[in-house]
């Protein structure tokens, strides 16, 4: 029997999520704030904001009410910037049920708090059993799943039953969902990933060519690793899909929001002014003031962090931070890699 | 003192460190076989075949004699195709200083022995100390080493001296040298890398996109990890410089061979005819035959070796192989990782 799954919000990853889970047979309700938005993808088919030239399965039904989005639905996909996670949460609270399956795919912390995700799924629907919450991630750009691109992520969960549950809704021939129990691994990696995005925008915007890249993206993967370990991570998660993978989908690829905000502060554009010209959430830049805030928590070298944590707010050239970068002097690679610490 | 290095041979990559050193201000004798090359560089201080638009340093001096090349040399940097590498090794042999350094940088093991480089020179050089025998590798094209462009590479040998040794050698402001102990470890990164990026290239040319080739190179890193380990290496190696971030460079970089290969190959093209076209070694090719050999002599699994020798020599469609290799069932994402074996 197909089951009833909320997709919130309507943005270009959730769109593409309530695209997958009807391609797969569930009713799916998509939730967006947006009157208009609602009603084009009711009547049209399409969301053109977020998806351009993409028509939609006319199996997704948009609505912008949310206790009529969450109320008899099976499960619920969060698909929320990492900013209105917590409000969203709170507002479903009244309405959602006990045992429902609730899967989110926001790759972020919350500021001040330093939270993630899941913790503060935790926090606002205290009446479910935090073991099922299932985090989403992977190398998985909306506009190439949409398209049914071939695709892999990982769902992580401590209860396997909710993982398996989660991969049930989700797996289809072209989109390939593992299971995961890591669930600070796959949440870390998933968010730490975008400030290595927005690196490796700098660095090509800069011109320091490919080398240099590969480069930045592997001690990328060691600050990464470090930090997710320290916080209670599997430093194996990070050599999969929700670490390497999504670092690699992030850093090489048009389709990343932070690398191409990275490109743009490479061209000496100022941020808000970059993120004005965006329109949509570029969650590397909070992430990057949250992950300085918890290398300094956790004791943990963090120099790509902290390099971009100068660009974006406190004013140092991109040049000058990746020379700094490149001009670090460490001899011994072992003293540059993940695990010795372990 | 500056001190007399010699490069063999000058293709583009030994044409690249041969620049490297002389910027480093040592005596640098680059030998060729081909005459005609070796009075270019020496009366024009271009290589035009291998490196377009480039003007070398006026302190490589060309040779076509070995014997001239090698005799009072303090070091010599071997960057022979892995066929080629017995052959020159053996030849050097009756010249070379008992405790001169010799570092290569060779990516592949040799047809039908499968040994690594390293074994070849200490079979070829039996009057030598093994443990001073230097593997350099990393992301590192050689069109933007020429060109200045910031570089990380790894040096690799038993004994820390002699790793050391080559840093010395080698460091330049654009040129960072990291040391690291385990020999195998960056000798497999460096060759296996080039079959993933086959892969990539055959990934890219037909059109599957930045999600699917961001899952190829998870598990591409994945499967060079399991063999690698198996033969000796350290896992912590394959998470470096010699393991992704190579990996990265090769599969995300018009300047790798492999990857272009691969592209062609996705248009259909016969293999032949590729490497034809190429005019320049692939050894990506034969690394795929000798990987595939070692998977079963190591009894590991490597599912992309195994399509991709099934493309190279059984005739398989590259469309097809692509799909074998996205399909596969596999639900726990930790029974693809690394290092669960360890």
């Amino acid at each position: 029997m197909s089951k009833k799954v909320s997709v919130l919000v309507a943005g270009s990853w959730g769109t593409a999520l309530a695209s997958v889970l009807a391609d797969n047979g569930m009713n799916v309700l998509l939730w967006s704030r947006n009157e208009e938005q609602v009603q084009e993808i009711n009547d049209k088919h399409t969301n053109t904001r977020f998806l351009k030239d993409v028509t939609l399965s006319p199996a997704i039904v948009a609505t912008n009410s949310l206790q009529d989005a969450v109320q008899d639905a099976d499960a619920i996909v969060m698909v929320v910037p990492s900013a209105g996670m917590r409000d969203v949460a709170s507002r479903i609270r009244p309405f959602v049920k006990k045992d429902a399956l609730i899967i989110h795919a926001t790759k972020g912390f919350e500021t001040g708090t330093l939270k993630r995700m899941t913790e503060v799924l935790a926090d606002e629907l205290p009446d479910m059993d935090p073991n099922r919450f299932v985090v989403l991630s992977g190398p998985s750009h909306a506009e190439e799943v949409i398209c049914k691109m071939p695709t892999t992520v990982v769902v992580a969960a401590q209860q396997l039953e909710a993982a398996e549950a989660a991969q049930d809704l989700l797996i289809t021939n072209y989109f390939r969902v593992y299971t995961n129990p890591d669930v600070a691994g796959v949440e870390v990696g998933g968010a730490l990933k975008n400030i290595i995005g927005l690196g490796a925008g700098l660095t090509d915007g800069l011109g320091f060519g490919d080398n240099a890249k590969a480069a930045l993206v592997t001690r990328g993967l060691a600050e990464i690793t470090r930090l997710g370990t320290a916080m209670g991570a599997n430093p194996l998660t990070f050599a999969g899909l929700a670490g390497i993978g999504d670092l690699i989908a992030t850093c090489t690829s048009l389709h990343s929001r932070n690398y191409r905000a990275g490109s743009r502060l490479a061209e000496g554009i100022q941020l808000d002014d970059v993120l004005k010209e965006m329109g949509m959430v570029v969650e590397g830049v909070k992430t990057t003031k949250a992950a300085y805030d918890l290398s300094r928590q956790y004791g943990v070298t963090m120099p790509i962090t902290n390099e971009l944590h100068n660009v974006l707010f406190e004013g140092k050239s991109p040049q000058l931070a990746v020379r700094d970068l490149m001009g670090r002097v460490r001899t011994h690679e072992m003293e540059e890699l993940p695990m010795t610490r372990i």
